[in-house]
């Protein structure tokens, strides 16, 4: 089976990648070709031995999704995507990359006859926007606030009339925030979530920019993987039409991610955070959802963590050899 | 003040127009100029003293939407568009008129700048789709089951984000279905809504093709024209972000349409109507929203007909100078 990950050098579709190649194949069948594109050159997984094919560019140029299908991939998982900050700032490269792209390679689809791939998507819970009820409910409406929530809900509704129409077998992944998310900090509002985790856990100091009320709610990078490969599972009759579905996560607040750190790693780990209020951040946060009753994936057989304790753990396991600084 | 109707030779763009023309202005403001564009050649409007640009063509072409917008138009009543039916049937027409159409108008204005126009889109209730709750409220999410709908639900999430960046002043108004449409039958399944009593009330003979107990919601073509003339008056603070909103209307079953027609023009035109089902016909319609619970609509002075008997006056008012065959 020949695999497509686009957005294959991003933090996702690295993990993804590696789970494939580990696994050494999907839904029972051995994968012999990876190809991976991104803007940025992806690497050659290490320990695979079918064909890797690498594609460097941008995906949303004229051509280069009829490129990425011409072999007629089984499996593609779309991930390629400018981020939510850098959507906002910059609208044009947000519509090209986040719809055009995605479009574009929808459309490559259509135009290949008698081909059908199995699509996976990956949306965000940013196609919703507050106000919200208590717990947003799978059939709760999509009023994003961010071109990005845009960009990712148009993206659902073409994957979705694409799917009814036959030309692809489709899914739609709302990921929640995913957290502990690795590497350097950086810019994203919601890089907090994570850098109080991450940071103490490395040695270093935190900020923390909000209150420890804040709630919200989390995956691990490995529950986002496992959402991936479930998805690429499910059949048609089992998803029906509403193939785009918002995932499960921990829901929890500040001070309850704190609680976990400090039961896994310590009092004088906890205490590397630093309790700095950011005016700007509060406000972008307050504006996203908190609990998520993901019910359809549940049922569906969707898995996250149980708690956040979990998450940390996780962190820990993949990210650190098991160690703590 | 300058308005532009897109759509204009189309059955609501020629009643907003005659109506915008008897009302002599807009939001207290002259009219001066109006453009109006469609496929087909626009009507000059009778009894108008401005100035009056028919523009004939395809407003999705390359560079037509600058153009109809290059003397900055103060109001734009966006009405064009590929019905239901042929945007089912021709995949890439019903993309690019009804998607790609909207987005190059919504481009252009972006690219005018300092320009921000007030900007009334019609979308549809096809942005709904079954399975629904027994009335659907205003936090439903948008699952179309038609390609139509879907060209619709993404239009309105462009011109929300396109609203909340400051480009334009916009509101979506997702119209129920048009009863009494005017004219000659038609091929849309939903054609037979008004017809039972269009065809009635001028003679002939109509054919029903489900049951009497179909429920739908309804509103007269004078009641949509005046949706689209109170949208032009909410500001952006009545409005909040969440522009996009779902009109009331009268609903009823079939059974109760024909007591209407009964009540007004008497059985022996009610007996006009034939039925015979038809399989087909009878699916779709299974597919499609019963009951709209418009709440939000209402609060914001949105009014559509009390019952059904008051739809069919205003058709045999506005359509048949007050007489019955
Ligand atoms: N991480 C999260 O919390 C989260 C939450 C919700 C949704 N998502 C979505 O999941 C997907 C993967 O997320 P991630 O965390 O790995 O993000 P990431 O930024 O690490 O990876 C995205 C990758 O897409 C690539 N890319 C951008 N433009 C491209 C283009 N024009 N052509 C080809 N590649 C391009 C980037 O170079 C990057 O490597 C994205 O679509 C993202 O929007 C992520
Ligand atoms: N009538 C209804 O029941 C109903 C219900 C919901 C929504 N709507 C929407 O309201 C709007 C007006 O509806 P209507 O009943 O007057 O429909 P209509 O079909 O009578 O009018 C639409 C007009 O758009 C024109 N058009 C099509 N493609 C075009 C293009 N590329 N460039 C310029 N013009 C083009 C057509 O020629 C037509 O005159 C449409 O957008 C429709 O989808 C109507």
């Amino acid at each position: 089976m020949h695999v497509v990950v686009t957005g294959a050098a991003g933090m996702i579709g690295r993990k993804l990648t590696a789970r494939l190649v580990k696994d050494g194949g999907l839904n029972g069948k051995p994968i012999d070709k990876f190809t991976l594109t991104d803007v940025v050159a992806a690497e050659k997984p290490a320990g695979f031995g079918g064909k890797v094919d690498i594609v460097t560019g941008d995906m949303a140029a004229p051509g280069a999704a009829e490129k990425l299908i011409a072999e007629r991939p089984d499996v593609i998982f779309h991930l390629a995507g400018v981020v939510s900050g850098e959507a906002e700032i910059d609208f044009d490269k947000g519509y090209h990359v986040n719809l055009d792209g995605t479009r574009a390679l929808l459309e490559a689809i259509r135009h290949a006859e008698g081909y059908h791939p199995k699509f996976i998507f990956t949306s965000s819970i940013a196609v919703y926007g507050a106000p919200f009820p208590h717990a947003i409910p799978d059939d709760f409406h999509l009023t994003p606030l961010t071109s990005y929530g845009t960009q990712k809900a148009i993206s659902e509704l073409l994957l979705a009339d694409y799917n009814r129409r036959g030309f692809l077998d489709g899914v739609g992944i709302r990921l929640p925030t995913i957290c502990v998310r690795p590497g350097k900090p950086n810019k994203a509002a919601s890089g907090f979530f994570s850098g109080i985790i991450r940071e103490p856990l490395a040695g270093h100091e935190a900020i923390l920019p909000v209150a420890d009320t804040v709630r919200h709610t989390h995956a691990s990078p490995r529950a986002a993987v496992g959402f991936l490969l479930h998805a690429a599972t499910l059949t048609r009759e089992q998803l029906g039409p509403r193939i785009n579905l918002a995932m499960p996560g921990v829901c929890c607040t500040v001070a309850e991610q704190i609680d976990s750190l400090t039961r896994i790693a310590g009092p004088q780990v906890a205490a590397r955070i630093k309790r700095q209020p950011d005016e700007l951040i509060m406000r972008i946060v307050s504006g996203w959802s908190e609990r998520i009753d993901a019910r359809r994936a549940a049922e569906l057989g969707f898995k996250a963590e149980k708690n956040f304790d979990e998450i940390v753990k996780a962190h820990i396991e993949d990210e650190l050899g098991g160690k703590i600084a």
